[in-house]
């Protein structure tokens, strides 16, 4: 299986290098890269045949079956809509976009061309979060009373890139209300979102917060609480904890390694991985397996257009929650 | 130093073990207790040696110089308003009141007699939060921006105590949220309060919830949320987690030992002590050892009045967030 | 039940209190000691009635009826017959002796007299290792096919103490020698013992070893492996693990606190308990528990006076091998 | 770098394909296999560009700088030979040989030819391992008084492989003899070895055992204990800890997941990893990347003919421990 890989940034990088290494049933043909020039070597050490910087050389390859969408996410709707046209299955990053209109005319082109979509949440893919929702659908918490979700990035983006990133319910949040209802296998139906500037004043200067606290109320009644931080100092921290009538489940963070140090100071060990790439190395592969699968099998993919636009609802009555200082339902923001 | 003892229930019996085992600088002289009968054994066994049916016996006792309040919540007000004017320092179970009024009527008499009350949080006597409230004081988590308690009852109280409990957030948030001022070194400017019937249907029929996610402000700026839920059912589920700019300070539940089996089925271990007797048993003999230790060297009890009122306020400003389905400022109540 | 108490040196104190703190049932009438100066306002806090010179005084009188023996070691295979022949039910400090002679008559003595004998092992009431045994008694393990022990002290006693103390394997290694015996359930046939002075030459003055690895064969078949040392800089250090044919069972040591620290140098917390007295104060309320509940019930004490015996003579057969360089079977030190 | 691989069984593959994925420095351009069929299709998903059963095309293509020895261990040290007389880098699997003069044969050629080689101990490449010879290297636990070793097989290889597996000591503790050496820095003098059979009576009929216990004296004074076991149903336990003058360090098991379930019968979790290939995958790929490194800067490798000698001493010295029930010092098997 053939495919094009649109915008080879570090996150599609990424992925050419994962889907190559790791995944035999498929070989990427094709590179597109406005800066070309920036990706030769890299695209040489691959053994990739062709390296354009116009992505529709890609749309029109009728070899090509599959594109990977990796650009920014501007783009994303739009190349959505083409490659679908044209007849390619398609996998894109999150998130589609931060228009809800825009997103649901993406995903009518997908349907009308009945190409399969999947959406880049790649956490659902790592093996811990895997695990936790195996126990939720087994029944082994029960009916699940409380989702609660931690999410913190070792230190903040450079204020470039925060100004046009949706703000951190939309670039960050957006992965853990993804996970909310992975977990809770339920819908959000309600928002209530606290925000604070405690990390640096440039956040409140573009309007932005870098500390959050998100509550949720689920469709199955559960409620929900995920808390963020654009900063902590020990690493990147993801722990997630499901609660129900028969337990509770958690996860720990990942570690580099399991030494622990005795002394007369104390027990000591070392703090969790860095960041997204120690830590869901195996989760971006996983992904890509899924959706390798789904295209040679002609299945679902497992996570779907719709799964995709769902967590920017929420994200944008977070936003709205934090505006109005009040509790704000997904059912007003469509 | 003679103690008196007004109301031996469960509460009050244990006070009375665990001072007369454990504090020698102290001694109960007398008990008071409506249905002396009931625990007229008990006197006997802990070598106590007066018994009553009328705590003015206790208040009239010269020789008595404090007392240990741990009749029903609905005399706690009076009784201190009473044992102030006697002169007697006091020692209070939680809470004081539920109404405002009669709290600050009972503070103004503890003012104006100049004796000393102290309030029973015993968890603040915690090993492990205590630890915490360290680590947050010394600057080992730097500025504080997220406080997290987790708070889980292993089963709920029988309905009729419900009835009278004044709901989830004055019967057992109310511990949470004096930890929530305790770990943050601040006070708590605004709740919204979410709560869910997920447990028992009767929960709702009284008007209460039995699932419960407050998000609360503080006064320093940090961000704070606690979930609560009157049924774990794996025991008694007693985490905080205190945030801040220089890291985090976690702390787990406890357990009746640490031995962890390996087989074929996987790793099992015990589940967490089953109720607050187990957990919090030398929690209840420091807070009295700080009492009697505050009465004896004439100092400021280390839980004032004020840190008996608070948590009220705060218990009534989330019954009216979760009412009125908004957040609440702790300054509406007053 | 009236005790009398021989010895009140730091191990009788502790004995003396936490009988009286804890024990409703059983009451110490009269201490003897030498240096009865020295423990006379120990005596009136604690309210015990007596304090003599002369542990006769105990003996002789009537209304005593057992005694707990807690002076210095060379004393007390003697005490035991006299205390038998006057008819007291004994509690015994580890170890009985060193000469192998004198334990068995003492032990004769104690038969001849039909009186009760427990010997202070308090590590097996340890709710740690309790819960393994449990899990090896009921079958959780299966077979027993590994034991290991690891008891490290956090410093070395005075040099003094150290000379009469027997070494290593009769002063410390005995209790880990007892602790093998209750986890395989089963008897040691042969011993092999390697030492070495890695932390103080004083060590090797004196004929000691410092370090020691020793391994066992037990009658049922089982393999074991003990390591002390003399110090260990972060506390004391008490762990063990059972392994078998259908998996293992570890205990960890104990914390003061379950603090978890993390930051940008790492996860940290604190060290275990610092020695005996923090980490096994339980364990001896309750192995006096069940002397007085053997006594007062008429059973078998749970440690009898064989259990007493065959740490030492494991101990002399590690003597042994260290000194011969040479595998030991206890066969040949009887 | 071109690379040939001598002897495509299981072993051979993984480093095959590890080595394809992971090391775009080196490539694999010939493998020799005698069983040729049965690896075609998988030298083909590799494109692999020749497949042989004739090693020695392997030795005579110039443009071949290095080897993978990985053939079964009696063909070893003549491959080494041999390699080394082709002017070939040579990577080997443990063990060398049985026997002590082969093994000096090979490494005089090694020596006498100036080429490289590497014995494949790939633990040493573990992450967690690697800590804690770091923690040790740089003075953390200060002197090293006692190192731990367990180390535990999931199951028992088949008895046809058992019987020419050189026995438990030369099989499996190998490894741990290795381990030894590494984390303690030192050589190993002396060792007792006990030895059971639990598991399976047919490891006695072949003269083996399948359970063990193995004390060690190193040179620099410290004390060691590895114990070991054919069958632990959990699976694969891999474990070590150094304790020392300052302190010890430890590492656990590395499992699949972190996910932990609390319930009304208890905690639980997944238990360990299956078996080496789980457990040790990253370790294979640092020891090959380790390898191409030292053959392309023309550095020693990190784990020299010596290191391969030197364990197979002390499997030797174990043996005749075991056999004649005594201690046994290495300086008796040279």
């Amino acid at each position: 299986m053939k495919i094009g890989l649109i915008g080879a940034g570090r996150i599609g990088q990424l992925h050419g290098e994962l889907l190559t290494s790791n995944i035999p049933e498929a070989e990427i043909k094709t590179v597109a890269e406005i800066y070309a020039d920036n990706v030769k070597q890299w695209v040489k050490q691959l053994r990739i045949s062709n390296l354009t910087t116009d992505y529709t050389d890609i749309l029109n390859d009728a070899e090509i079956e599959a594109v990977l969408i990796c650009s920014s996410t501007d783009t994303h709707a739009r190349l959505i809509v083409e490659s679908a046209e044209a007849g390619k299955h398609i996998f894109c990053e999150k998130p589609i976009d931060f228009n809800i209109e825009k997103i649901k005319r993406a995903l009518d082109a997908v349907k009308a061309a009945g190409v399969k979509l999947q959406i880049g949440f790649n956490r659902r893919f790592d093996h811990n979060f895997k695990k936790v929702r195996q126990m939720v659908e087994t029944g082994k918490v029960g009916d699940v009373h409380i989702v609660k979700i931690t999410s913190r990035d070792p230190a903040p983006p450079p204020i470039e890139y925060l100004k046009v990133s949706g703000g951190i319910f939309l670039d960050m949040t957006i992965h853990d209300f993804d996970m909310a209802r992975y977990l809770s296998i339920s819908d959000v139906e309600e928002v209530y979102a606290q925000g604070a500037v405690l990390i640096d004043p440039a956040f409140g200067d573009i309007g932005d917060v870098d500390t959050a606290v998100v509550t949720l109320k689920f469709k199955n009644g559960a409620l929900g609480v995920i808390d963020n931080s654009r900063q902590a100092v020990y690493g990147y921290d993801q722990r997630v904890e499901v609660f129900g009538s028969k337990g509770y489940v958690e996860v720990e963070n990942e570690f580099p390694n399991s030494a622990r140090l005795s002394t007369a100071e104390g027990v000591s060990s070392d703090k969790p991985h860095y960041f997204f790439l120690e830590r869901y190395q195996q989760s971006y592969v996983e992904e890509l397996k899924a959706f390798v699968d789904a295209v040679i099998k002609d299945k679902q993919p497992p996570i779907t257009g719709e799964d995709g636009l769902k967590p920017v609802l929420i994200g944008l009555a977070a936003l709205t929650s934090l505006k109005e200082k009040r509790p704000v339902k997904i059912s007003e923001i469509i």
